[in-house]
């Protein structure tokens, strides 16, 4: 038996030939029941069609499969995209024998490309014919693209007498941003929840995790990031977020979406190290919001972690153009314990020494006090390597 | 006789061993008499000290000698790298026999260390001893630090019927962003100008230029354009930026400053391709900017550059995340005068093909077309390359 075990759903992947590649590429989720449903999708402007397809779908609260394929994207595809994940979503209601409203399709890889039907034309009895309570893994390895693991993550909580199981699978390496990415996540629970509390409680996940990672600064048109609750627990229906139950199953989601967030900022492309951006002290949290990303998210920052090169001037230098109000005398910046820097000056070669030491483990946090308020704010990056290059040079060839 | 020669300035450099090298690393700008004097500097609320000691002197117009020095920026040292920045100004000053006030200092390198003064009690007497009016070229070497090539332009008009010259020397190649970074820029020229007009053309010249350029997307805290105008050609004096006179000048300044600003992007670290970003068809001027933007800073977009792949998708993710509003089904990319996208849809296998050469190209454009309104905007930006990464990850050891 599986640890991705959750009452009411099976899962199932299949080998279609999405861009002539003999691998995992497309993958399926089904409910036993209809599923309460909640989403959250990317915020770029340029947004896929699986992803304006499944914006419409979701508002009902209610659905009952995905099919996920990797390889194409089926963004910038227009008119014709848009009728091709109709059309997928057609084929594997009709196969499952459900209503076409209740599938969603999800898509992860190339821009520009359509989609080829006939692999879905192939793929989908497969599918259907090989789905099972213990294919939660599979579908994990069948929406990696430039992923080198899985990315799974599971949580048991009690809800009065009853076992609640939440099962989360992502993908996402590249072109992780905060406000989401390339990155793909299906939660997959047996609580009992009104869609319309799951959405706000994933909402506020979503924000204390997905949206706090960045590998490269690049968003994506394809992020998703979707819930489907059975209800199969039988605890007393959580009908508001003031429940005790509910605040008891809330954090277990933020919980979980921290773990794969996190699995996937070790994972960012060609990254070796996992580093935790955490501001304080700043005016307010729009501040602290854009101190921690501006540092995260710089190059030169990336590179120095890259090389295990302690140079905290790339920090205050990326920290002054960031939208934070302090005053440069003031900062103090620490590598874990190390204190580097302290009313903006330099701690000397012997904390140099102690922060190098840092800056060889493979997760570590940089912390910055702009003592200027109160406020924080805390951001998921990993280093800039030799290897990020490789990968994205040659991403499509 | 040099071609970077201009009435009343002289030149020179030294090996001081700062940061303990042997290398050209100090340099000097003299002028024979009081020069009118602008400049402008970095939007980094981290400033180094020889900024704002160079902020305060210039306010009064006047300059008439620059000393320069690469290895250590002489950034986040507090009160004491001040007070070293003021010695260094004075150690010239007394050397050359003038007013410690007409000495700006400029430094350029690693951040938070401070200046070892024994190197320039070395070093002035052997830069005021030295200086020709052939050692501009020489100076371009000295201020150096990841630069491959020294970057220099001239520039000669007729002002009325006096001949007027124009000389610009920079570095920078990393850290580079549109308003300004590890970015120096010495402007010499014999124009009889007064400052305040000088300063008001030096301003737009600079957002016409240096503001444009990007390597990385980080701005550093040294970043300096200074002019120096010895008012040698004799022409009349161009006491308003109306004059028809001063029209000339600032379209040569401008020029000038774009010649530079190219150079830079040309030498970004690690870069083998200069790439033109051209939006048109924003709502206004700021989209139009912050959609340039976008796509000459995204690590995904710069490393499809580097890797020859005409990967448009990742330009419209990208656009899709700036701020500029537009329809995705509406926007048309060009890779120089191939149209890859028309109306929001790829072009093809035979479109892509075309692209692909462009792309192995050592400079194209990418021309994006947002059919939203009818403001334009550009940046200038370099492919993000495997050596961009080893040069930053290698830089201070």
């Amino acid at each position: 038996m599986s640890d991705l075990r959750v009452d009411g759903f099976q899962f199932s992947a299949a080998r279609a030939g999405i861009r002539g590649k003999d691998r995992l590429d497309v993958a399926l989720i089904y409910c036993e029941k209809e599923a309460e449903a909640a989403a959250v999708f990317t915020e770029n402007r340029v947004k896929a069609a699986p992803v304006l397809l499944g914006m419409d779908r979701v508002k009902n609260g209610r659905l009952q499969a995905v099919m996920i394929n990797s390889g194409i994207a089926n963004a910038c595809t227009g008119d014709e995209g848009m009728a091709r994940a109709k059309a997928a979503a057609g084929m594997a209601a009709e196969a499952l024998g459900i209503s076409e409203e209740l599938v969603l399709v999800s898509s992860t890889g190339v821009i520009g490309m359509q989609l080829d039907m006939s692999c879905f034309e192939k793929a989908v009895p497969l599918l259907v014919a090989a789905k099972s309570s213990d294919g939660a893994q599979q579908l994990a390895q069948a929406i990696m693209t430039t992923d080198t693991v899985e990315k799974t993550a599971v949580r048991k909580i009690r809800i009065g007498d009853k076992n609640v199981t939440v099962v989360g699978i992502a993908k996402g390496a590249g072109m992780i941003m905060p406000n989401m990415a390339t990155m793909l996540c299906f939660i997959m629970t047996d609580v009992n929840i009104q869609a319309a509390v799951l959405q706000g409680l994933l909402e506020k996940a979503v924000n204390k995790s997905f949206n706090r990672i960045t590998v490269d600064g690049d968003t994506s048109t394809n992020d998703t990031v979707l819930a489907l609750a059975s209800g199969m627990a039988a605890n007393d229906r959580l009908e508001s977020p003031d429940l005790p139950g509910a605040a008891l199953f809330a954090e277990c989601l933020a919980d979980l979406c921290l773990d794969l967030a996190l699995q996937i900022v070790a994972d960012g492309e060609g990254a070796g190290k996992l580093v935790t951006i955490k501001v304080h002290g700043a005016r307010n949290e729009k501040e602290a919001d854009s101190a921690a990303r501006t540092v995260a998210n710089s190059p030169l920052v990336k590179t120095a972690f890259f090389g295990q090169d302690a140079n905290w001037g790339r920090i205050i230098a990326a920290l002054g153009r960031s939208e934070a109000d302090f005053d440069p005398l003031q900062v103090d910046i620490s590598f874990d314990n190390v204190k580097m820097v302290q009313d903006g000056l330099g701690q000397g070669a012997g904390a140099e020494k102690e922060a190098t030491a840092v800056l060889r483990k493979d997760a570590f946090t940089i912390l910055i006090d702009l003592k200027n308020g109160s406020a924080s704010g805390e951001v998921y990056t990993c280093d800039f390597s030799i290897d990020y290059v490789k990968i994205n040079a040659d991403y499509r060839s």
